[in-house]
């Protein structure tokens, strides 16, 4: 491999930042002239001959898997699975899964791998005699079924729900021997579909000049939230639909609060009452939890939205690249101020950064796909992913984070991750 | 319930069209003087005192389920599955199973509930075994390995899929008294993700300006199609993903072609070979199957993309309106010639038409989500929905679609569909 005095690798394609990111065009475009992975790559495609037809496989030597009322991921694929890690020992419901970001492509999470986070395990709801309830500061109290509630008119949206403790461990002095997912993964992307909060909170006659509303779940935890009421009248809704069908259990079922860009556990799920309050109603998640104990010794309290960050899902810790070549760098940025308008790679620990395409649609409080292509040389390598939203706020390093917040602080980390690429090609998770 | 002189409904909203459609507007603004729900509904929630806290279900009274490695729906929702419509008798994997449009929100269809149609069942592909073949009129023919293929750019994007026979039923004249997915369900909608296959073909070194691509399954049906060369350098690609995991088996897995926008069996799932034709393969899958036979006995052939179409999903045949009152009329329009840019819907049978809102990302080639509000009076009536796209075209009626292609054919039927509701609320599938 040689470059010449214009940057240009192999005189087909500009490096546009250090140690071997390349234009993020370069794979988008049609008709430009492309760098072939022929002769570069370990795992090149073979050369043949124009054998026609190739050999006739075994599983096209007779009828194959009849048709299935409802369908399963490959059994080939029965690894890509929610990592569980429990934060209550001796409890089999209370504590998280984490998706494997590692394994996904797309902005989509299928719902059989989304995130959970419970805090008494998934009640086993009947939705035909489940109730919501709405109250407090109304002129009607309501009851509502979830037949009733069906009927009212919906909104859909893509939006990514994050919890406040993902990526914790980053906090920690050493990183952790941890895949992307397992670290990261307390983070998925859904399109929600449901009805509008303030519709049913104007058909109970709220006044939305009243300050806060309570969210409580119908977990055995009694899960519960203060909300302002400007959220809870601007883009919250009450999710029934999760990628189309009904909520999953340990999503909500059969219905959840919705709040667009705001921390997970805000998100109430198996919602079954909303009351309207003059005050917040300090509960004990958040007071005792969920709120983010500083250096001096003093706790944030009401850390709502989940600020801008990103990471490279592709490479990441524990995978091993095979050689000098072509790779195409893969991750995710994602803000709850907002939208995600740039992100930026380096290849050089954070020396240089290129811009990386945004797969759209891009979308405001949306899971983005960010992808570019680099050529590695086959030396050590550090590779980073830095996002900037809509709000103008850039990814801040993992040393501002701590300068900041400290170390006793659990919740919102959002720190740049830096994965290393030795020379045998393995990819970890360092501080860098 | 009484109409003033401006049109005006109980004084608070504006009929727009025939037969109490209301303003799309009316759902979606905030601070909009709000149609109340209740009185006018016999699912109306119950009014009720201010009791705090409600009572406590027996679901809240002891810890919930698990964590778990793979999630699936709630029990509750067991009979939102596909339909299965064999067509082939004596096989169990030869035939169709349908999507249950009437159940779902939003545009994303869940994995497990997207449509199937297979010509000789689903294969039990081994992934580390399985091989695509690019060969043909090129200059070096290659071999990839999925691993190899894993490691190529990307992009990733919603799409619909629909079999070119979705809606055959409708060319009948007597329509059947089939549910909305038992009728149309031959469409679904996901994130696909995977390789542009432009890059492919030019690491092959195949000309561009060779008129046609073969494209081969790995069933024991070899289901096959030619494609022109164009489609095949433009945005065609090499799934690899769908909703963010791999491939469903019963989609392809572990790799199918995708065409945006074309019907769906050009879609050609469990690929294993693309050949690089100087004329089109002329098939069995494209003579004597997936040809349009017309009423002057002559079949049109190669009828690639799929029309504008959309169909309202509630409510459907088969349903029951509660009572009269105000409903959420909601539905999908779609086209593989571009990006839906209106959708009418109709309640007095096609007189008169007002515009549905639509739920934004409004993407090319994708399900668009339609809604607006209807205040039903409680006397019968016809509920009908018609979809324009961006290249200008507007769904036709059925009368118009049978004048034009007889009923011989049972491929791209995209007639408007009407349901009638009678006065006891009952929703029937009608030609009207």
């Amino acid at each position: 491999m040689s470059t010449d005095e214009r940057g240009r690798v192999d005189g087909m394609a500009q490096q546009i930042a250090g140690n071997g990111l390349l234009d993020r065009r370069l794979f988008v475009q049609a008709g430009v002239a492309f760098l072939s992975f022929v002769g570069v790559s370990a795992l090149r495609p073979e050369t043949v001959g124009a054998a026609d037809p190739p050999q006739t496989p075994p599983w096209m030597q007779g009828p194959g898997a009849p048709l299935s009322p409802y369908g399963s991921p490959a059994k080939h694929e029965s690894t890509v699975t929610r990592t569980l890690i429990r934060s209550q020992p001796g409890t089999t419901g209370s504590g998280a899964s984490r998706t494997p970001l590692e394994a996904l492509e797309g902005m989509i999470t299928p719902s059989g791998l989304h995130f959970e986070r419970h805090h008494s395990g998934v009640p086993d709801i009947d939705p035909a005699k489940h109730r919501l309830l709405i109250h407090g500061l109304v002129k009607r109290p309501l009851v509502f079924t979830m037949e009733a509630l069906m009927r009212y008119p919906m909104v859909s949206r893509l939006h990514f729900l994050e919890c406040s403790g993902n990526s914790q461990l980053m906090y920690g002095a050493t990183p952790p021997a941890l895949s992307c997912g397992q670290i990261h993964g307390l983070l998925s992307c859904s399109e929600w579909a449901g009805v509008p909060l303030r519709i049913l909170l104007e058909e109970a006659g709220a006044d939305p000049s009243t300050p806060w509303i309570l969210a409580e779940g119908a977990d055995s935890a009694a899960m519960s939230r203060s909300v302002p009421m400007a959220k809870a009248m601007d883009d919250a809704f009450l999710a029934l639909y999760q990628n189309g069908e009904r909520l999953r259990p340990e999503n909500g079922y059969p219905v959840r609060l919705f709040l667009p860009g705001y921390e997970g556990n805000m998100n109430v799920k198996w919602l079954r009452r909303i009351k309207v309050t003059p005050t917040a109603t300090m509960t004990k998640d958040e007071t005792s939890r969920y709120t983010d104990l500083q250096a001096d010794g003093k706790s944030l309290m009401f850390t709502y939205p989940m600020e801008v960050k990103s990471v490279i899902t592709r490479p990441s810790h524990g995978m091993r690249l095979a050689g000098p070549g072509l790779y195409a760098i893969s991750g995710l940025a994602w803000s709850g101020n907002g939208t995600i308008t740039t992100v930026e790679v380096s290849a050089d620990g954070g020396r240089t950064w290129a811009p990386a395409e945004l797969s759209g649609p891009v979308l405001p409080r949306a899971l983005t796909r960010f992808r570019i292509p680099w050529r590695w040389n086959g030396t050590p390598a550090i590779v980073k992913s830095r996002a900037t939203d809509s709000a103008g706020d850039v990814q801040p390093t993992r040393d501002k984070i701590v300068a900041e917040h400290g170390t006793n602080v659990i919740f919102h980390y959002t720190g740049i991750q830096a994965w290393s690429i030795a020379e045998n090609g393995e990819v970890k998770n360092v501080h860098a």
